[in-house]
Protein backbone atom coordinates (compact mmCIF):
# COMPACT_ATOMS: atom_id res chain seq x y z
CA UNK A 1 0.00 0.00 0.00
CA UNK A 2 1.25 4.01 -0.37
CA UNK A 3 -0.64 6.70 0.60
CA UNK A 4 0.03 10.15 1.09
CA UNK A 5 -1.43 13.71 0.56
CA UNK A 6 -0.13 16.63 -1.04
CA UNK A 7 -1.01 19.65 1.57
CA UNK A 8 -1.74 23.26 0.71
CA UNK A 9 -2.32 26.00 3.45
CA UNK A 10 -3.43 29.34 2.02
CA UNK A 11 -3.52 32.50 4.75
CA UNK A 12 -5.15 35.22 3.43
CA UNK A 13 -2.88 37.46 4.88
CA UNK A 14 0.10 39.90 3.98
CA UNK A 15 1.84 37.35 6.58
CA UNK A 16 1.27 34.63 4.89
CA UNK A 17 5.07 33.37 4.61
CA UNK A 18 5.18 33.49 8.85
CA UNK A 19 1.33 32.17 9.35
CA UNK A 20 2.94 28.80 7.41
CA UNK A 21 6.43 29.06 8.90
CA UNK A 22 4.75 29.72 12.26
CA UNK A 23 2.19 26.37 11.67
CA UNK A 24 4.64 23.40 10.27
CA UNK A 25 6.05 22.50 13.50
CA UNK A 26 3.16 21.66 14.75
CA UNK A 27 3.89 18.71 12.42
CA UNK A 28 6.97 17.60 14.64
CA UNK A 29 5.20 15.02 16.98
CA UNK A 30 4.24 13.43 13.50
CA UNK A 31 7.45 13.31 11.44
CA UNK A 32 8.94 10.23 12.50
CA UNK A 33 5.56 8.57 11.36
CA UNK A 34 5.34 10.72 7.91
CA UNK A 35 8.00 10.87 4.99
CA UNK A 36 7.88 15.16 4.19
CA UNK A 37 8.79 17.09 1.03
CA UNK A 38 7.77 20.57 0.04
CA UNK A 39 8.02 22.27 -3.31
CA UNK A 40 6.68 25.66 -4.31
CA UNK A 41 2.77 24.14 -5.06
CA UNK A 42 2.39 22.04 -1.70
CA UNK A 43 3.64 19.73 0.65
CA UNK A 44 4.47 16.07 -0.04
CA UNK A 45 3.26 13.87 3.25
CA UNK A 46 3.78 10.15 2.59
CA UNK A 47 2.48 7.77 5.66
CA UNK A 48 -0.40 5.81 6.67
CA UNK A 49 -4.22 7.58 6.51
CA UNK A 50 -4.54 7.34 10.42
CA UNK A 51 -1.72 9.53 11.06
CA UNK A 52 -2.08 11.85 7.94
CA UNK A 53 -5.47 13.27 8.68
CA UNK A 54 -4.09 13.88 11.94
CA UNK A 55 -1.24 15.97 11.15
CA UNK A 56 -3.70 18.27 8.72
CA UNK A 57 -5.71 18.96 11.39
CA UNK A 58 -2.64 20.03 13.73
CA UNK A 59 -0.99 21.35 10.79
CA UNK A 60 -4.56 23.70 9.99
CA UNK A 61 -5.73 24.56 13.45
CA UNK A 62 -1.86 25.66 13.82
CA UNK A 63 -2.46 28.08 11.36
CA UNK A 64 -5.99 29.01 11.55
CA UNK A 65 -5.61 30.12 15.29
CA UNK A 66 -3.86 33.01 13.82
CA UNK A 67 -7.32 34.35 13.44
CA UNK A 68 -7.08 34.73 9.80
CA UNK A 69 -9.02 33.59 7.28
CA UNK A 70 -7.24 30.51 6.31
CA UNK A 71 -8.28 27.70 3.99
CA UNK A 72 -5.99 24.20 2.98
CA UNK A 73 -6.42 22.10 0.17
CA UNK A 74 -5.14 18.21 0.46
CA UNK A 75 -5.36 15.45 -2.68
CA UNK A 76 -5.04 12.40 -0.73
CA UNK A 77 -4.59 9.11 -2.03
CA UNK A 78 -4.57 5.42 -0.87
CA UNK A 79 -3.59 2.33 -2.95
CA UNK A 80 -2.35 4.14 -6.29
CA UNK A 81 -1.28 1.23 -8.47
CA UNK A 82 1.73 3.19 -9.92
CA UNK A 83 3.02 3.56 -6.87
CA UNK A 84 5.40 1.06 -4.64
CA UNK A 85 4.39 -0.45 -1.66
CA UNK A 86 5.94 1.16 1.09
CA UNK A 87 6.03 0.12 4.77
CA UNK A 88 5.93 3.62 6.34
CA UNK A 89 2.39 3.74 5.06
CA UNK A 90 1.38 0.47 7.07
CA UNK A 91 -2.15 1.92 8.80
CA UNK A 92 -1.71 1.38 12.69
CA UNK A 93 -5.29 1.47 14.12
CA UNK A 94 -9.60 1.79 12.77
CA UNK A 95 -12.18 -0.54 13.07
CA UNK A 96 -11.91 -3.54 12.04
CA UNK A 97 -12.78 -4.30 8.35
CA UNK A 98 -14.24 -7.74 9.29
CA UNK A 99 -17.12 -6.41 10.47
CA UNK A 100 -20.47 -6.34 8.25
CA UNK A 101 -21.00 -2.87 6.82
CA UNK A 102 -23.88 -1.77 9.11
CA UNK A 103 -21.58 -2.34 11.81
CA UNK A 104 -18.98 -0.55 10.19
CA UNK A 105 -20.97 2.66 9.94
CA UNK A 106 -21.69 2.27 13.62
CA UNK A 107 -17.64 1.69 14.45
CA UNK A 108 -16.89 4.98 12.68
CA UNK A 109 -19.71 7.14 14.19
CA UNK A 110 -18.11 5.72 17.30
CA UNK A 111 -14.69 6.87 16.68
CA UNK A 112 -16.00 10.48 15.41
CA UNK A 113 -17.92 10.98 18.89
CA UNK A 114 -14.02 10.62 20.85
CA UNK A 115 -12.57 12.51 18.50
CA UNK A 116 -10.80 15.10 20.60
CA UNK A 117 -12.10 18.78 20.95
CA UNK A 118 -10.19 21.32 19.65
CA UNK A 119 -11.87 24.35 20.21
CA UNK A 120 -11.51 25.05 16.75
CA UNK A 121 -14.67 25.82 13.90
CA UNK A 122 -14.34 24.80 10.76
CA UNK A 123 -15.71 23.98 7.74
CA UNK A 124 -15.20 21.42 5.04
CA UNK A 125 -15.99 20.51 1.40
CA UNK A 126 -14.52 17.27 -0.01
CA UNK A 127 -15.10 14.75 -3.30
CA UNK A 128 -14.01 10.80 -2.95
CA UNK A 129 -13.16 9.28 -5.65
CA UNK A 130 -12.90 5.16 -5.89
CA UNK A 131 -11.32 4.40 -8.78
CA UNK A 132 -10.98 1.20 -10.91
CA UNK A 133 -12.79 -2.08 -10.18
CA UNK A 134 -13.64 -3.46 -6.82
CA UNK A 135 -15.18 -0.53 -4.97
CA UNK A 136 -18.91 -1.51 -4.50
CA UNK A 137 -21.74 0.61 -4.76
CA UNK A 138 -22.82 -0.95 -1.10
CA UNK A 139 -20.03 0.82 0.32
CA UNK A 140 -20.44 4.25 -1.38
CA UNK A 141 -23.83 4.20 0.20
CA UNK A 142 -22.53 2.69 3.62
CA UNK A 143 -20.15 5.39 3.19
CA UNK A 144 -23.22 8.21 2.90
CA UNK A 145 -24.90 6.98 5.08
CA UNK A 146 -22.01 7.04 7.59
CA UNK A 147 -21.48 11.11 7.23
CA UNK A 148 -25.37 12.24 7.51
CA UNK A 149 -25.23 10.60 11.06
CA UNK A 150 -21.56 11.83 12.29
CA UNK A 151 -22.44 14.45 13.49
CA UNK A 152 -20.58 16.55 11.28
CA UNK A 153 -22.41 16.70 7.80
CA UNK A 154 -24.08 19.91 6.77
CA UNK A 155 -24.95 19.16 3.37
CA UNK A 156 -24.68 17.75 -0.28
CA UNK A 157 -23.47 20.26 -2.67
CA UNK A 158 -22.97 19.78 -6.41
CA UNK A 159 -19.78 17.63 -6.71
CA UNK A 160 -18.69 17.30 -3.29
CA UNK A 161 -19.90 17.30 0.30
CA UNK A 162 -19.85 20.09 2.99
CA UNK A 163 -19.14 18.98 6.62
CA UNK A 164 -18.77 21.98 9.74
CA UNK A 165 -18.01 21.76 13.24
CA UNK A 166 -15.26 21.21 15.45
CA UNK A 167 -11.70 20.24 13.78
CA UNK A 168 -11.10 17.39 15.71
CA UNK A 169 -14.50 15.65 14.84
CA UNK A 170 -14.91 16.61 11.51
CA UNK A 171 -11.51 15.62 10.57
CA UNK A 172 -12.04 12.65 12.27
CA UNK A 173 -14.96 12.10 9.52
CA UNK A 174 -12.69 12.98 6.71
CA UNK A 175 -10.24 9.88 8.15
CA UNK A 176 -12.94 7.64 8.79
CA UNK A 177 -14.93 7.92 5.25
CA UNK A 178 -11.17 7.64 3.77
CA UNK A 179 -10.64 4.25 5.87
CA UNK A 180 -13.74 2.95 6.58
CA UNK A 181 -15.27 2.12 3.28
CA UNK A 182 -14.65 1.02 -0.77
CA UNK A 183 -11.75 -1.99 -1.49
CA UNK A 184 -9.42 -2.40 1.29
CA UNK A 185 -7.00 -3.04 -0.97
CA UNK A 186 -8.15 -0.55 -3.84
CA UNK A 187 -7.38 2.94 -5.25
CA UNK A 188 -9.30 5.68 -3.47
CA UNK A 189 -8.23 9.77 -3.71
CA UNK A 190 -10.12 12.41 -1.89
CA UNK A 191 -10.39 16.08 -2.76
CA UNK A 192 -10.53 18.29 0.47
CA UNK A 193 -10.85 22.02 1.09
CA UNK A 194 -10.67 23.32 4.46
CA UNK A 195 -11.71 27.06 5.53
CA UNK A 196 -11.79 29.03 9.19
CA UNK A 197 -12.02 32.54 10.05
CA UNK A 198 -14.11 32.79 7.07
CA UNK A 199 -15.94 36.63 6.89
CA UNK A 200 -18.85 34.86 5.35
CA UNK A 201 -19.51 33.30 7.87
CA UNK A 202 -19.62 35.77 10.24
CA UNK B 1 -24.21 15.51 -19.92
CA UNK B 2 -24.05 17.81 -16.63
CA UNK B 3 -20.01 19.62 -16.21
CA UNK B 4 -19.46 22.13 -13.82
CA UNK B 5 -16.63 23.17 -11.04
CA UNK B 6 -16.54 24.31 -7.70
CA UNK B 7 -14.08 27.47 -7.86
CA UNK B 8 -12.22 29.00 -4.93
CA UNK B 9 -10.05 31.82 -5.27
CA UNK B 10 -7.58 32.74 -2.54
CA UNK B 11 -5.05 36.28 -2.66
CA UNK B 12 -2.30 36.07 0.30
CA UNK B 13 -3.73 39.48 1.49
CA UNK B 14 -4.75 41.40 4.06
CA UNK B 15 -7.45 42.89 1.19
CA UNK B 16 -8.30 39.26 -0.02
CA UNK B 17 -11.77 40.39 -0.16
CA UNK B 18 -11.48 43.31 -2.40
CA UNK B 19 -9.28 41.28 -5.11
CA UNK B 20 -11.43 38.50 -4.74
CA UNK B 21 -14.69 41.16 -5.46
CA UNK B 22 -12.30 43.30 -8.20
CA UNK B 23 -11.54 39.94 -10.22
CA UNK B 24 -15.40 38.88 -10.03
CA UNK B 25 -16.03 41.20 -13.00
CA UNK B 26 -13.50 39.08 -15.76
CA UNK B 27 -16.48 36.56 -15.35
CA UNK B 28 -19.07 39.12 -17.00
CA UNK B 29 -18.23 38.13 -20.86
CA UNK B 30 -19.28 34.33 -19.72
CA UNK B 31 -22.25 34.83 -17.83
CA UNK B 32 -24.40 34.19 -20.34
CA UNK B 33 -23.19 30.49 -20.90
CA UNK B 34 -22.77 29.46 -17.14
CA UNK B 35 -25.07 29.51 -14.19
CA UNK B 36 -23.29 31.14 -11.05
CA UNK B 37 -24.00 30.49 -7.49
CA UNK B 38 -21.35 31.24 -4.38
CA UNK B 39 -21.24 29.94 -0.67
CA UNK B 40 -18.96 30.77 1.68
CA UNK B 41 -16.45 27.82 0.68
CA UNK B 42 -16.68 28.01 -3.22
CA UNK B 43 -18.06 29.21 -6.80
CA UNK B 44 -20.40 26.86 -8.28
CA UNK B 45 -20.41 27.47 -12.40
CA UNK B 46 -22.16 25.15 -14.26
CA UNK B 47 -21.68 25.03 -17.98
CA UNK B 48 -19.62 23.42 -20.58
CA UNK B 49 -15.81 22.41 -20.14
CA UNK B 50 -15.20 24.92 -23.16
CA UNK B 51 -16.01 27.80 -21.28
CA UNK B 52 -15.85 26.54 -17.80
CA UNK B 53 -12.10 26.61 -18.65
CA UNK B 54 -11.48 30.09 -19.84
CA UNK B 55 -13.32 31.61 -17.57
CA UNK B 56 -11.66 30.00 -14.78
CA UNK B 57 -8.57 31.29 -16.60
CA UNK B 58 -10.17 34.94 -17.02
CA UNK B 59 -10.92 35.19 -12.82
CA UNK B 60 -7.61 33.98 -11.71
CA UNK B 61 -5.52 36.09 -14.26
CA UNK B 62 -7.74 39.00 -13.04
CA UNK B 63 -6.81 38.78 -9.41
CA UNK B 64 -3.18 37.18 -10.36
CA UNK B 65 -2.59 40.91 -11.67
CA UNK B 66 -2.89 42.09 -8.68
CA UNK B 67 0.79 41.12 -7.84
CA UNK B 68 -0.69 39.18 -4.70
CA UNK B 69 0.72 35.63 -4.30
CA UNK B 70 -2.96 34.38 -5.65
CA UNK B 71 -3.88 30.50 -5.51
CA UNK B 72 -6.85 28.90 -7.27
CA UNK B 73 -8.57 25.72 -6.42
CA UNK B 74 -11.33 23.84 -8.75
CA UNK B 75 -12.86 20.58 -8.35
CA UNK B 76 -14.40 19.72 -12.01
CA UNK B 77 -16.95 17.36 -13.17
CA UNK B 78 -18.39 16.07 -15.87
CA UNK B 79 -20.97 13.32 -16.74
CA UNK B 80 -21.56 12.68 -12.83
CA UNK B 81 -24.50 9.84 -13.08
CA UNK B 82 -26.20 11.72 -10.15
CA UNK B 83 -26.23 14.88 -11.53
CA UNK B 84 -29.10 15.45 -14.49
CA UNK B 85 -29.00 16.76 -18.00
CA UNK B 86 -28.50 20.17 -18.43
CA UNK B 87 -28.48 22.22 -21.72
CA UNK B 88 -26.31 24.88 -20.41
CA UNK B 89 -23.29 22.13 -20.08
CA UNK B 90 -23.89 21.37 -23.75
CA UNK B 91 -19.80 21.63 -25.66
CA UNK B 92 -19.68 23.94 -28.45
CA UNK B 93 -15.93 23.44 -29.68
CA UNK B 94 -12.87 20.94 -29.37
CA UNK B 95 -11.52 18.44 -31.77
CA UNK B 96 -13.60 16.05 -32.73
CA UNK B 97 -14.05 12.78 -31.19
CA UNK B 98 -14.27 10.75 -33.90
CA UNK B 99 -10.52 10.62 -34.94
CA UNK B 100 -7.94 7.98 -33.86
CA UNK B 101 -6.42 8.72 -30.43
CA UNK B 102 -2.84 9.59 -31.99
CA UNK B 103 -4.91 11.99 -34.21
CA UNK B 104 -6.14 13.34 -31.39
CA UNK B 105 -3.19 13.63 -29.58
CA UNK B 106 -2.02 15.81 -32.37
CA UNK B 107 -5.53 17.95 -32.85
CA UNK B 108 -5.48 18.89 -28.72
CA UNK B 109 -1.82 20.04 -29.45
CA UNK B 110 -2.50 21.98 -32.08
CA UNK B 111 -5.40 23.74 -30.34
CA UNK B 112 -2.96 24.84 -27.06
CA UNK B 113 -0.41 25.93 -29.68
CA UNK B 114 -3.06 28.16 -30.84
CA UNK B 115 -3.81 29.36 -27.51
CA UNK B 116 -3.85 33.06 -26.64
CA UNK B 117 -0.96 34.63 -24.52
CA UNK B 118 -2.00 36.25 -21.74
CA UNK B 119 1.55 36.95 -20.29
CA UNK B 120 0.53 36.12 -17.10
CA UNK B 121 3.04 33.17 -15.98
CA UNK B 122 1.31 30.22 -13.87
CA UNK B 123 2.42 27.25 -12.31
CA UNK B 124 -0.30 24.04 -12.13
CA UNK B 125 -0.83 20.55 -10.52
CA UNK B 126 -3.88 18.59 -11.33
CA UNK B 127 -5.50 15.41 -11.11
CA UNK B 128 -7.82 13.64 -13.24
CA UNK B 129 -10.01 10.84 -12.17
CA UNK B 130 -11.66 8.51 -14.30
CA UNK B 131 -14.60 7.17 -12.51
CA UNK B 132 -16.99 4.28 -13.39
CA UNK B 133 -16.60 2.00 -16.26
CA UNK B 134 -15.65 2.76 -19.69
CA UNK B 135 -12.28 4.69 -19.81
CA UNK B 136 -9.88 2.49 -21.47
CA UNK B 137 -6.51 2.85 -20.14
CA UNK B 138 -5.16 4.00 -24.00
CA UNK B 139 -6.94 6.80 -23.01
CA UNK B 140 -5.69 7.73 -20.23
CA UNK B 141 -2.15 6.88 -22.26
CA UNK B 142 -3.19 8.63 -24.37
CA UNK B 143 -4.01 11.59 -22.15
CA UNK B 144 -0.15 11.38 -20.84
CA UNK B 145 1.67 11.37 -24.08
CA UNK B 146 -0.61 14.91 -24.99
CA UNK B 147 0.56 16.30 -21.32
CA UNK B 148 4.06 15.35 -21.89
CA UNK B 149 4.38 17.51 -25.49
CA UNK B 150 1.76 20.17 -24.56
CA UNK B 151 4.60 22.40 -24.02
CA UNK B 152 3.63 23.24 -20.59
CA UNK B 153 4.46 20.08 -19.03
CA UNK B 154 6.44 20.53 -16.17
CA UNK B 155 6.87 17.32 -14.11
CA UNK B 156 5.22 14.31 -12.75
CA UNK B 157 4.45 14.50 -9.16
CA UNK B 158 2.87 12.10 -6.53
CA UNK B 159 -0.35 11.83 -7.03
CA UNK B 160 -0.58 14.77 -9.63
CA UNK B 161 0.81 16.66 -12.62
CA UNK B 162 2.52 19.48 -12.51
CA UNK B 163 2.23 22.22 -15.65
CA UNK B 164 3.70 25.46 -15.88
CA UNK B 165 3.87 28.39 -18.61
CA UNK B 166 1.37 31.96 -19.48
CA UNK B 167 -1.97 31.33 -18.37
CA UNK B 168 -3.35 30.71 -22.14
CA UNK B 169 -1.73 27.67 -23.19
CA UNK B 170 -2.10 26.31 -19.36
CA UNK B 171 -5.34 26.42 -19.62
CA UNK B 172 -6.31 25.33 -22.92
CA UNK B 173 -3.80 22.05 -22.05
CA UNK B 174 -6.34 21.42 -18.63
CA UNK B 175 -9.21 22.02 -21.31
CA UNK B 176 -8.21 19.39 -23.49
CA UNK B 177 -7.20 16.81 -21.05
CA UNK B 178 -10.52 17.11 -19.51
CA UNK B 179 -12.55 16.75 -22.87
CA UNK B 180 -10.39 15.22 -25.35
CA UNK B 181 -10.30 12.03 -23.46
CA UNK B 182 -11.33 9.36 -21.51
CA UNK B 183 -15.03 8.17 -22.87
CA UNK B 184 -17.46 10.91 -24.19
CA UNK B 185 -19.78 10.76 -21.85
CA UNK B 186 -18.22 8.85 -19.08
CA UNK B 187 -17.95 10.83 -15.29
CA UNK B 188 -14.97 12.47 -15.59
CA UNK B 189 -13.69 14.86 -12.43
CA UNK B 190 -10.48 16.77 -11.92
CA UNK B 191 -8.65 18.48 -9.00
CA UNK B 192 -6.90 21.61 -9.75
CA UNK B 193 -4.73 24.33 -8.01
CA UNK B 194 -3.27 26.72 -9.95
CA UNK B 195 -0.34 29.20 -8.55
CA UNK B 196 0.84 32.90 -9.20
CA UNK B 197 3.75 35.27 -7.70
CA UNK B 198 5.06 32.57 -5.75
CA UNK B 199 7.33 34.01 -3.65
CA UNK B 200 9.08 30.37 -3.76
CA UNK B 201 9.55 31.29 -7.69
CA UNK B 202 11.39 34.33 -7.06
Amino acid sequence: MFSGAQVSLYPMSDDFVGIILGAIGSLDPWRDRLRIETDSLSTLMVGPPDVLFPAMRDLFCAAARSGVHTTMHATVSRGCPGEPDDPICTPVAGPSRDLSLAERVEACRAVVATAPVLEQEISVQFSLYPLGVGHHMDEIYGCIEFLKTSGTFLRSKNFCTALRGDAGPVFETLSQAFTGFGATAGHLAMDVTVSANSPSDR
